[in-house]
């Protein structure tokens, strides 16, 4: 086998010059982005990137799910693709990297592949998802290419139903399409997506490169402390059932057994609201959002199962009644053992420091995991910020993690390429 | 002195009449009322009770701040007036009794006096005061008539500057007739007032009235504690500045503070507020709605360092800044020796069971407090709900809550008629 990863590199310059392109596109004062899924800054940029494609001598391509991409035929006649990418959404108010990395990233390594005139096993595509980020309905592009939609989900989206309407209209698009966006897992060779970090391990430990090992689980309740509503100055205090204790005791509790119990695990309390919400009532109901991570399958199920027994005994503590509600649930997604194998060799042979890393963020990765070897590479995020205009990473660690990509990629290409079907 | 009380009594019959009528005024599905300052269903019920007093050969009189009131000059010539009263509005979806009870016992005490055609020291009114609750401004007839208004406090009242001018103008206000409502305090002889307790004491003490001996002063904040906002799955437990931990620490720690330190001391956090208020952002601020109440000075004064000390600490122990802001303030107001002492005769000579009790919440006593001795009688509440549908006080109670403000009524006038200045 070739070590094509010493043989080039992509063009910093032209790299830079794309990125700081889109970084204009929904640039918000404070230095981020603002691109929602479908948003008028987010269909520019998507433009853009269409007509930087097409200048760039590569097939332009869209699908139902309307995400776009770069083809570049390298392969032989009906090869499978190797697909490179993420996503150019942001969420509101988010930061420049997050997904624009990737994707100029993913451009890039074609155009270097192209400018060499480099064949190989299989052909290479950069896609640009559709709503990662979840405004809309999160992972959309990917999971439709990966055929993992479900038309229910399109009653009550996340992001509220007429805003899903109104954003496929923006982009002529329907709910039917998106099905049509489904491929044929013999299609594909595999998926490699180079990601800011958004956490602070990396550059902790000095580290240029992280070789993501697995996707957390993410999961997700809405819970509601209900106790009853009396007039805050009439009611003596040892008879009140004051929904807010539950919820307070709920939050307290919840640190303490992550800490505890759970430390490879994380979990937020990240909306809270009592009602009736008056100064001189006592809360009758604290309605709060329950989300946790774990990349651990076991320590998963556990975590879920404590925690609600954690909520189920606080409202006894206080005397109130508890609802419950299951919101949804992914779980814990390992990267292919080949693509991390193909970064660690693409770092080693940079000379790049690189670490075995958990995701705690969602990605289209684990989408395209589900059909065929998908592996992630992240790069260091300047003090772990994420969407947020504070998010930074340093402009040599995006061109290493462009190159730890391309090198990657050729690697994967070699090893999965021949083959017809997925088996580890 | 003779002992009046024992003469004569309210017609409990004709008393009841007049509450059931306006228990219908406004009526809700589930059995209370919702009467809020001004709201069309406020002004049916003062139009009926100009209506009634106009039918019981009383004068009716109003004034720039909308008070309604029965007018008996039951007394020489340019003699003061003794006021009896309350308020007819209501909290949103509020019960029948708060306020309406006073309203029409007082109504009911002047009927009784005219009937038996008996001469006083004083002339006797019963009032209706203006927005008790609230829903605009708060005690506004009251304090309008106690000139105690400030122009300042129109500019951004609690229930929104528009609705203040739209519910005036609906009455056929101005915000410059509210100011002329003020009564010079010679012409005042005492005011006193009916209510219902608000609370369970008298009930559990099996006691049927109750006497007031001061009103709770009420303190109100915002806190809020501010911490960061980051990705809730990239971030570290042990590195997250989670506004929620600071206030969910600190309304625990409120409830502690008032149970081992200020057992004679109520208070609340109503509401709370967790920004930016997503699944999977750690919550950067938490903006939460302190009240807090005593009716003793100088646990009052102490209890307030306390607690705004313990937001402190809180927010100190999860690295989060604070930031205060007070809001408002009424200082415990005594209720008139003379007043309380003609209530506890007044119960005595009916037989009635009587203790002292102070009121946990606002009323329009406390205004007219600073301008004359005034005196609260209550009854019990079924298991002390309030400000609520549930709120209810047994016919029987509120007869014999009537009996005692007639009776109260009469020896106040007694004692403090002639003067025409007041001193205790």
């Amino acid at each position: 086998m070739i070590d094509p990863s010493l043989d080039f590199r992509i063009n910093a310059e032209r790299f830079r010059e794309d990125f700081d392109i889109l970084s204009q596109i929904g640039a918000t004062p404070e230095g981020g982005v603002h691109r929602p899924s479908f948003s008028e800054s987010h269909l520019e940029a998507r433009a853009w990137l269409r007509q930087r494609i097409l200048e760039d001598g590569l097939s332009f391509r869209s699908d139902g799910a309307g995400n776009y991409s770069a083809f570049l035929e390298c392969g032989p006649q009906n090869s499978p693709t190797l697909l490179l990418g993420s996503h150019l959404d942001s969420v509101i108010s988010g930061g420049r990297f997050d997904g624009a990395l990737g994707v100029t990233a993913a451009l890039e390594v074609l155009r270097t592949v192209k400018e060499v005139d480099r064949r190989l096993p299989v052909n290479l595509e950069a896609i640009d998802f559709t709503d990662e980020e979840g405004t809309l309905v999160g992972l959309l592009g990917s999971r439709a290419l990966a055929g993992l939609l479900k038309q229910k989900e399109f009653q009550s989206p996340r992001g509220g139903r007429e805003e899903l309407q109104n954003g496929l209209a923006r982009a002529r698009l329907s709910e039917q399409d998106l099905f049509d966006a489904q491929r044929n897992a013999a299609s594909l060779a595999g998926y490699l997506e180079l990601h800011i970090e958004q956490g602070p391990r990396l550059q902790k430990a000095g580290m240029t490169i992280g070789v993501v090992t697995a996707i957390v689980g993410i999961c997700s309740y809405r819970l509601s402390f209900i106790g009853r509503a009396d007039h805050s100055g009439t009611t003596p205090m040892t008879e009140r059932l004051d929904a807010a204790l539950g919820a307070s005791s709920f939050i307290l509790g919840v640190r303490q057994t992550i800490l505890e119990e759970f430390p490879d695990c994380v979990a937020n309390v990240g909306a809270l609201n009592l009602s009736p919400g008056a100064f001189n009532i006592v809360p009758e109901r604290a309605d709060l959002s329950l989300e946790f991570r774990s990349s651990d399958s076991s320590s998963y199920q556990r975590l879920e199962e404590v925690l609600i027994q954690l909520a189920r005994t606080k409202a006894q503590d206080y005397g109130l009644r508890l609802e419950i509600e299951f919101l949804g649930k992914h779980f814990p997604t390992p990267m292919s053992s080949i693509a991390q194998q193909a970064i660690v060799q693409a770092a080693d042979a940079l000379g790049l420091a690189h670490t075995p890393l958990v995701s705690g963020a969602g990605h289209d990765a684990q989408s395209l995991a589900e059909m065929c070897p998908a592996g992630m590479i992240f790069v260091p995020s300047e003090g772990g910020a994420s969407h947020s205009p504070r998010e930074f990473t340093r402009w040599e660690d995006c061109v290493n993690g462009a190159n730890v990509l391309l090198g990657a990629a050729l690697r994967m290409a070699e090893i999965v390429g021949g083959r017809r079907t997925w088996k580890e």
